[in-house]
Order: C-alpha cells, then sequence, then structure tokens
C-alpha cells in the first residue's frame, strides 16, 4: 500500500469497549484538507452526526482530523451533544485548530451515556500515538461486529512521475438490510481537489458505492462517510481521473461490507436488466437482495430461482412473470418465467464458492438495470447479533 | 373442540413430499356451502390460485370443496394451470359437483412440476378417507415448516340453544417478513350466511389478523385465506356477533403464525400509539416488527431499545425521537428519546417468557395506532431455511 502523504493516524483503547480492543481513532491532515461527507437519512442522529455536520458547514468544508470511537454510539443519550463537543474540543486543543475542522464519529450501542472522560483521558495518548504508518491501527480500532478490517488504496497517476494517493478504510457488516449496522467510511488522498468538486464526486460515486449495498432509508443513526483533499502531493489530478479511482476505492469498501455480513460466507452481486426504468431495477434489486429467503438459499448454494422470482413479485414493480430469465454463474435457471434444463449437482458445485453473481433479466420491457451487493444468511448471523449488546 | 355441522375431513400422503408425512387434504361440505376467499398481493401467482379465482366467481362463490397439496406451490412450472385443473377435476368428478365449486391450493418449492398423477392416483383413498372427525389431521397434513399445527374454533350462540360453530386451520411460519412463506387458511362454519356478508366480514377481519403479521406486498406466490359457511346448523346468527368470532378465529390463527416463526421461541406485539395517522403508525409497527436486530434483541431477553427507535427511524415516518417511550413488557426502557431508569435485570428476566410486548408511542403528534404480531429470531431459522428445498 502506498499512503496518500501528510497524514497521521493513532488508535488507542480508551475503555469504551468492554473487551481491550483499540476503540479510539484520530485522523489527522498535517494541514486541513478539503473534505466532504455523506450523513445517515435515519430521523434518529447521532449527537456526533449532528455535529459533524455542523462542523462540516461551519469551517466551510475544511477538516484537520477524523475523531471516531467504537463500544458507544453516542445516540440518543442525555448528555450526548455536549459529549460530542466536550471530546472534540480536547482533540482541537491539542492539535491547535478550531473546533469545527474536528469531525466527529461513534459507532456502538445506542442509548447508553458515553463518559466523555474515556475519549479526555486517552487523548493525550492518542496524540502522543499520531505516526504516518498508523493507517492499520485505526482501520482494525473502528470494528465493531466485523470480523475482518477492511481497507482500499489507489494511485492516480497525474502525468510524468506526478501522482497521487488515495487510502481509505471503513467498518459496517452486511447484514440482512445492511446499512442498519453503523457504517462508517473514511477517504484520505493527497490530491489538491476543490471542497466543491469532492462534494459533487462524493455524491454521485455513493450512489453506486455505499448506497448499492443499503435498503433506501433503513439507515442507521449514526452512518457517515468523509472525503479528505490535503494537496500535500502539490498534484492536481485530472479530476475525471480521480472520480474513478474515489469510485473505486468507495466501490471496494462498499464491497467488503457486503462481504463481511455477520456470518456471512459469499459476497453475492445482484444486476437486474430490462426494468422499465432504473428506479424499478433498484426496487426489484433491493427486493432480492435484502430477501432473507433468497440469502439462506445462497449461504446452501442452493440455485433455489423461485425465491428470487418471489422477492421480485413483491417488490411493488409490475412486470409479467413470463418474460423473466435468471441466471446465476451466467448458468440460465429461469428462462420466461419457467425451470429451464440445468445440471443441478454442477451448479452447485459453482455456487459452493466465494462470489455469487445473480443476474434478473426482464425481456422486451425497458433498459432499466441496477446492481446490488449482498452476503449470504448462515447461523452466524444470529449467533452475532442475538449476543451484541449484553 | 366442538366442530360444524356439515364438513368432512380427509388426508393423504400422496408421494409429493420427500418424507412419508400427509402431503394431500381434502375438506368436503356436504351441501356447497357460501364462501369467500382473499389472496396474495404477489405479482407472481401460482397456478391453483388463479385457478381459484376462477372458479369462485365462476361459481359466484359456492364451494363444495377445498383440495391442498403440501410439498409442491405448482407455481412457475410449465403444467401448472392444466396440473390444478385436472386434479380439480378428479375430486369434482368423484364428488359429483362443478368442478368450479373446487378450490385448489398448494404449497412448497416453487418452479418444479408437480405431476397431476400423484393427486389423481391418491383421489380414491383421500375420497375414501373422508370423515367427520379428521380436521386435525389435514391441519396436519398442510404444514411445512411450522413446527406445530394450527387450529382455533369458536362457537356463536344465536338465542336459546342455538348456537354456530367456527374451526379454522392454518399453515406458515412467522419469518422476517412473515408472509414471504405461503399462507394457507381454511375457517369452516355451519352458520347461515350470505357470500356477500362473508366477502365483507373476511375483507375486515383480515386487516386485523393475517395482514397485521405481514408486510404489506411481502406476500408469497401462494398465499390464500378461504371462508366456507354451509348452513348446516340451520341458524342465522346475529352478523355482528358471528364477524367478532370470525376475527377471533382468523387472530388467533395468524398469531400462531407470527408465533410459530421457524425456529423462534416468542410471539411479540408491538403497539404503536400516538401517530399522525393510522397510515404512519403500520408503517412504524412493519419497521419494527420486521427489523432483524429487533427480532435477535427480543431471542436474547435484551430490552435494547437503541434498536427500536432506530427501525423507526428508518420507517419513512417523520416524528421527533424525543417525543417517543418505549416499553418492554409495560416498563418504560426509554423516555422522550433516553434512556430511562429501571433495573435491567429484573427487566431482562420479564423478557425471558413465550411472550413479550413493545409499546411505542409518540406524545402529542396524534392518535395514529397500529398492532403487529411478530416473532423473535434465533439461529434455529437459519437452519431451517438454509436446508429447506434440497
Amino acid at each position: 500500500m502506498n499512503l496518500p502523504l501528510g497524514y497521521k493516524y493513532s488508535a488507542v483503547y480508551a475503555g469504551i469497549r468492554k473487551s481491550a480492543k483499540d476503540d479510539l481513532s484520530l485522523i489527522v491532515s498535517d494541514k486541513p484538507a478539503a473534505a466532504a461527507a455523506v450523513y445517515t437519512s435515519n430521523v434518529v442522529q447521532a449527537a456526533p452526526l449532528q455535529l459533524a455536520r455542523k462542523h462540516m458547514s461551519a469551517s466551510k468544508g475544511l477538516v484537520k482530523a477524523l475523531l471516531i470511537n467504537a463500544g458507544n454510539a453516542n445516540c440518543a443519550t442525555r448528555t450526548g451533544a455536549a459529549v460530542a463537543l466536550a471530546t472534540s474540543k480536547a482533540i482541537a486543543k491539542e492539535l491547535g485548530c478550531p473546533v469545527e475542522q474536528v469531525i466527529p464519529s461513534s459507532t456502538g450501542v445506542i442509548g447508553v451515556e458515553l463518559d466523555p472522560a474515556f475519549i479526555v483521558n486517552a487523548t493525550p495518548g492518542l496524540i502522543a500515538g499520531l505516526d504516518a504508518d498508523g493507517f492499520q491501527k485505526v482501520a482494525d480500532a473502528i470494528m465493531t461486529t466485523d470480523l475482518v478490517p477492511k481497507t482500499a488504496f489507489a494511485t492516480v497517476k497525474a502525468g510524468g512521475k506526478k501522482e497521487v494517493r488515495l487510502a481509505g478504510c471503513t467498518k459496517g457488516s452486511g447484514m440482512i438490510h445492511p446499512n442498519m449496522a453503523t457504517t462508517l467510511g473514511y477517504v484520505m488522498t493527497d490530491a489538491i481537489v476543490p471542497a466543491a468538486a469532492l462534494r459533487a464526486m462524493l455524491k454521485r460515486a455513493i450512489g453506486v458505492s455505499y448506497n448499492s449495498i443499503s435498503v433506501d432509508g433503513d439507515q442507521s443513526t449514526n452512518d457517515i462517510v468523509v472525503v479528505m483533499a490535503n494537496g500535500a502531493s502539490g498534484v492536481k489530478p485530472d479530476l475525471a481521473r480521480f472520480e474513478k479511482s474515489l469510485t473505486e476505492v468507495l466501490q471496494s469498501l462498499a464491497k467488503q461490507i457486503a462481504k463481511d455480513g455477520e456470518g456471512a460466507k459469499r459476497l453475492v452481486t445482484i444486476d437486474v436488466k430490462g426494468a422499465k426504468s432504473d428506479a424499478d431495477a433498484k426496487r426489484l434489486g433491493r427486493s432480492i437482495a435484502n430477501s432473507p429467503l433468497v440469502k439462506t438459499a445462497i449461504a446452501g448454494a442452493d440455485p433455489n430461482w423461485g425465491r428470487i422470482i418471489c422477492a421480485a413479485g413483491y417488490s411493488g414493480v409490475a412486470f409479467d412473470p413470463l418474460k423473466v430469465d435468471i441466471y446465476f454463474q451466467g448458468q440460465l435457471v429461469c428462462k420466461s418465467g419457467l425451470a429451464a434444463d440445468f445440471d443441478e449437482d454442477a451448479l452447485k458445485a459453482k455456487l459452493d464458492v466465494p462470489e455469487v453473481d445473480i443476474r434478473f433479466v426482464i425481456k422486451g420491457a425497458g433498459k432499466g438495470t441496477s446492481r446490488f451487493w449482498t452476503c449470504d444468511f448462515t447461523e452466524g448471523y444470529i449467533r452475532i447479533n442475538g449476543s451484541y449488546r449484553t
């Protein structure tokens, strides 16, 4: 990995989680960076998220530091706003920057007061630990039910020996409705990109990455994705090429979330083609992606296309079932709404792999397409979520 | 139990399922009965369902027999319509009634051809087995992933010694989105009730029973509920009293489905109060009822109200989180959007029981209410659904 210039990272165990695993992270740009963020659409919004939004606006998108804690969502708590502000202030004071250049985010249990002393007391150690090579420590420390840390990197050539770098890390798990677990995502680059351009790119890229593993509206109280561009490379990349790389980094992170479904064994890509509109294709894809019966069938390597057509049938989109073809791993299993001839044992073997593709094609209806990523659904999911809080 | 007069029941193993367990059922009224039915809203509709609708219309709601098979949904199959018709004809011929007085329904795997010979060959035995006391055999034979058979009974007094009887049986399991498993329901009564009145009553009663365990639109390809009134008692009950009992029978059956969630240990009742409208209350209740995180918390006897307010927050209904109170088993756990004081250990003990109540109250918004029934969500669910088809 080729980390972007001009960032330092730190993570410590502040005592917020019960288990002694790093739970407090800090990402600092040497100089304040142009930044953009997207936030949850849940009507319940965690205190740090509300403050992040306020800071991003007050600083006009200039960000010095990201402060992230796991173990407590600081949501629906009496003292939430005060805690988010006090801890941001403690960091700002140490870094000598205005408080509005600190963007806080939190993940963990909802409705339990977060004692700011954990964070304030840990701040000196957090600052002392800042290290240009500490990126992976942060990727580890932001995890909750995640089984693996999730990172993605890119380098964009900008003519001659000039290049810029991107590094992203994220947390979140592809549950049945993926965004019900808090999703946090952070992408740092040393490119020179104005905040307004960054905002526009992030908005477009989120649609085909994080929002393609989620149900519109099915978002947690704490979801946030932030992109920072500190210009430390001194290079202004071609914006189209930069956006392509940013999109790929965000897609890679999003797919890792989908794949790290709690207990999941397989990443599932669902392509819908031939719907009347892209909006219809999205509704169909989402309904298939969220069907627990489809997801349990995938876990069993079972090409059960009946469950797919059933899930499409209750999506709210009108279509003619007799015009539908369904493919698993490129193998036609349902032709014009009826069982196709295929070798079931051979296909089962092809499905017993880490990545599974499903294609749902409506013939002659239109040109609407969508792509969703999800995971299969195993007994491990229940074990993890049944005992998460207590 | 006090079965209605004038019905006979039979069930045999016709060889449709792999395991040698009764899979073919017949309910026959001595005289054709006034009948009403409701069907799935899925755009994919199984062949027997399409034929049932046609027969119900052609016979003007006069029904002699219900023919039910488990083990194959006869949906999305090349020969589906022909199979549904041929098997209905075989029964009609034996009973000497017009084919449109036979209502077929099916449950099981989708997309696999159903060989009509299984049913036609089993017909003589099925007819020979007809028995006024065979009700429970039918309740057993219609089950698929159900863990227990589901029946409900009522008697309505009609002055003096006069009374009428209702008996209902159903199959279906309260999955995450309950109606994704096929729901079949049959209620027989010996009351004299005109078909038009029966239709109006069924429509009203379904809203507060079967449709309160389901997600609007999240319905299987084969769902059907039929009510038959053969008048064999010779008694015309007060229609309001009869409707009350019919509603109670349907509610009892629906709650048994919610409770028999695949692998479920608890029946969960979710009451929403104080929403701006009943429609808003329904969206809130449905979002809470369908949240896998809420359902896994209930499995763990964990009063995790954060997951409840989060699920309400992405329901699409706007509300002020600081106006929300949440109760578990009557115990206030969230007051005005924040944690209330309560004895967590005591409440955990109160939650570790077969029936759990959740109340979600918005203060000062309106008078909208809803009630949903669902189940908790345990590891057993995955075990059952991961290996159902193969």
